[in-house]
């Protein structure tokens, strides 16, 4: 292949990430073959200059690099079905646990693909942006074989590790925040609408607010990795004083709370365990089950 | 009292969160009174120009504005007990419910006090900088009056409304994301330290998951605000989709999940009632009781 010819790319899985997917690929000027198992998804892609696959095999077979957007490591199985590879690199991008991961790993090595498992770590909106990051694991020949394509998706991208299994870990490590974080955001959205105001105003306090928690993760992550919790800026005592407020807090605003009671259990059992004083980092010592 | 003179100042609770406002007011050249319990805590602070009051009493007559940063307003009431504050201001930094800032707020008047409750959305280090946020609700005239001192403590200073419960409001509708903003961050580290891995590693790609997140907040909110859960970047069959691999994650790392189980069940209650397809924001709809 001569420098100026952009390598040829199989988007497979049109949902609103694998549309954004290929239009980066389409945008960047890669031909580029999409299939979907409902085809109607695929048509302002095909406006735009992507070519339809009839099916799987010949989506496969259009392509050296073949990216997968579909739900989860099952999904992608089932819809890639007996297709063989060939020595064509096959990049999966969907949630999943790491044993999935491996899974597929000596799935795709059965069919003769070259195999990297990944993340889109970031909303469709932002695919194709400068700072969007995308994580991948997997044999790091076919990374750099493809970094420059796989940039095409996001400016930050990485390869994490040779193990099939790592991006799929940190995955569910980093997305393990979401629900979370979402759920406390909804819940302040019930509360300040429960007096007559917006959700919206909600917005500005909670970003400084998710920046002062990124500001303090560093001081969070060095104390559990030394498992010295001693210098206490936020300690388990401070969480376990406000926890009485929430069911208080949800009579008086009619808000459902009950979902913080384990949260709060955590804290507890942190305490019970000699935390008190300690910093909320230690909670991580409450999450590590006991060897069976 | 001419221009050139800084208001003096008393602060009330000495833990690091007052020590920093106290040390905020010193370094801004505020004469500056403070009490604490323990009187130990005040040690730095004298040695750096402030004056230890012997008493409640005469810490609030020391100041026409006196500001308090004790855990809760119960420990606040209690602290201050019967001192009479003959007009001065008295300025709660706390955590708590709306419902004790409106009773607080109560108190205050009883013993002629001007009245503000706040809260300081940040960390005792971030005090003083010119983008820390804090926010004030009560008596605008009294906001007004003190608004140059108070932004010493940090320049974004936000006055929410003339009832005074309303910092109080957003203090709880904010940081309620806190506690599991964190334990789902704790998780991940556990989770990437039964690999042999550091939760170091995990900070830079949550540092920008939380970016991601603040992105959409805007998107959210104004959902929740239009009531309107139809165009749905995220759905809430997704988080229903994810949801399993909660427990299998946890399997596989050693890690304690089970905390996620009461949020996995508002995103069932999600489906139940009919927004599967619909926006994950659609979870403020779990979320709100239905009236006694």
């Amino acid at each position: 292949m001569t420098g100026d010819i952009r390598t040829p790319v199989t988007v497979v899985g049109l949902g609103s990430m694998g549309r954004a997917l290929a239009g980066a690929f389409l945008a960047a000027g890669h031909p580029t073959t999409v299939w979907n198992r409902t085809p109607d998804k695929a048509a302002p892609l095909v406006a735009g200059g992507a070519v339809r696959a009839a099916d799987p095999a010949s989506a496969v077979a259009a392509s050296p690099l073949v990216v997968t957007c579909l739900t989860t490591f099952g999904d992608t199985r089932e819809a890639l079905g007996p297709v063989s590879f060939d020595g064509r690199a096959l990049v999966t991008l969907n949630s999943g646990i790491p044993a999935d991961a491996r899974m597929t790993a000596e799935w795709a090595a059965g069919r003769g693909a070259q195999f990297l498992a990944g993340a889109v770590k970031n909303v469709p909106s932002a695919v194709g942006a400068r700072d969007t990051l995308l994580y991948y694991a997997g044999d790091k020949a076919v990374f750099d074989e493809h970094e420059t394509t796989l940039k095409v998706l996001g400016g930050d991208t990485v390869h994490l590790g040779g193990e099939p299994d790592l991006a799929a870990l940190y995955e569910m490590a980093v997305g393990g925040t979401l629900l979370p974080a979402l759920a406390g955001f909804f819940q302040g959205a019930a509360a300040v609408q429960s007096r007559g105001l917006e959700a919206s105003t909600l917005v500005r306090f909670t970003v400084k607010w998710f920046e002062m928690i990124n500001s303090i993760l560093p001081v969070f992550a060095d104390e559990i990795d030394r498992g010295d919790y001693t210098e206490a800026a936020s300690s388990v005592n401070l969480f376990h004083e406000m926890a009485a407020d929430d069911d208080a807090f949800g009579a008086e605003t009619g808000v459902e709370t009950s979902w913080r009671g384990p949260l709060n259990d955590l804290v507890q059992r942190a305490v019970e365990a000699g935390h008190g004083d300690h910093s909320i980092s230690a909670l991580v010592e409450v999450l590590r089950k006991p060897a069976a």
